[in-house]
């Protein structure tokens, strides 16, 4: 994504334009009962690799779909009983969603997180009103309301539905490095196991570190025999 | 997978045994909070490539978690409110996962569905007795529970869900034709409409084929001019 894109105005309509092998894209009628054009944007998700790993030069990563699966099997790990675990697993199958039109950003691209969010929230919005309301009201109303929770972060929900986002990228990092047999050092991506707020999730990262330890230091110790 | 490979007398641990960019992977302990070689086996499903598209020719195709991601949507979508609609979003979500050991066998493949299924019972068993039960027994019962009842088919739940199974694949189907111009035709999995057999996902496909029969009506407009 180049700085010259990032600073054009942006619109849901444009970006939609420039897909070319979306169209014909045909909005829901009165009389539709599936929302075919949100389905076929919401396939770009299987087929968008995740902009971090190509960065990091993966071969083949994981796509943004594939990121988001094993985020709803996390959360349907959630060892806290008061949150609402189904609440946690859509919220997990949804947060990322807008990326199928906006792409998918890594804080070193040239975006503000302001500029970010407005995109995905307006991108939401689009599918929630022009894409889902004709044809499951609950759907749309759902997707802006766990989107936004998401976004906002201040339920019990949102923030375990955070922090399973940023383990799901630690457990791949690490299976990433496991994969190269130790020819590739993802250090920077585990740094951000800070960014975790829950004990739950924190107790789980530390776990995978220890596992982590341990995979280094053998590798360490074949490369010294 | 050969014939050979079919024939052979097959169990979860020989298989894991040969996964080797898995290994080492060391089962839960007592006193582990995550069940990581649990999770660490889910993560081939986000890079297994569904072997439908393979042998068709499709380039880089979606992945079983990208499927099992689309499903979960499309469960959201669920339009039957007698229907669990979050008992159907969780059965998506784990109704491939043993292929993550198994693989992903089409009917063409040399193995009948008898120990197709055998092998994937199994695989789901060994997750939940040997890497859940001792983290977290909750999600260890509820994977037997909804594999059991998705390969059963006789809850509501289960009929929907293996519907949408269908249903995410003739949505694929038709996309990749779109993607491909119409330099590509997918008919034979279309045809797989004739499985469906809930009156929602029935009406569901009759919008799709409208959709397809419009774009193929307009490719042939574009070749005769």
């Amino acid at each position: 994504m180049s700085a010259t894109e990032c600073n054009a105005e942006w619109t849901v309509e444009a970006a939609l334009a420039g897909l070319e092998s979306l169209h014909p894209l045909t909005p829901p009628t009165g009389r539709s009962t599936v929302p075919l054009a949100f389905l076929h944007i919401v396939d770009r998700l299987k087929h968008i690799p995740r902009t971090g790993w190509v960065n990091s030069g993966i071969e083949k990563p994981e796509t943004i779909a594939s990121h988001m699966y094993r985020m709803g099997i996390l959360a349907m790990l959630c060892p806290d009983d008061s949150v609402d675990r189904d609440r946690c697993i859509r919220m997990a199958l949804v947060h990322d969603i807008a990326e199928s039109v906006v792409g998918d950003f890594t804080p070193s691209d040239p975006i503000s997180k302001e500029e970010k969010h407005r995109r995905e929230s307006t991108t939401v919005e689009y599918f929630a009103t022009t894409l889902l309301e004709k044809v499951n009201p609950r759907l749309a109303r759902e997707l802006v309301e766990l989107f936004e929770e998401y976004e906002n972060g201040d339920t019990k929900e949102a923030a375990f539905v955070r922090d399973i986002d940023v383990y799901d990228m630690l457990l791949q990092a690490f299976e990433y490095e496991k994969e190269a047999k130790g020819a590739k050092n993802l250090d920077g991506f585990m740094k951000s196991e800070a960014r975790l707020t829950t004990a739950g999730v924190k107790q789980w990262a530390r776990e995978l570190v220890e596992e982590r330890t341990q995979f280094w230091n053998s590798i360490k110790a074949q490369s010294a025999e």
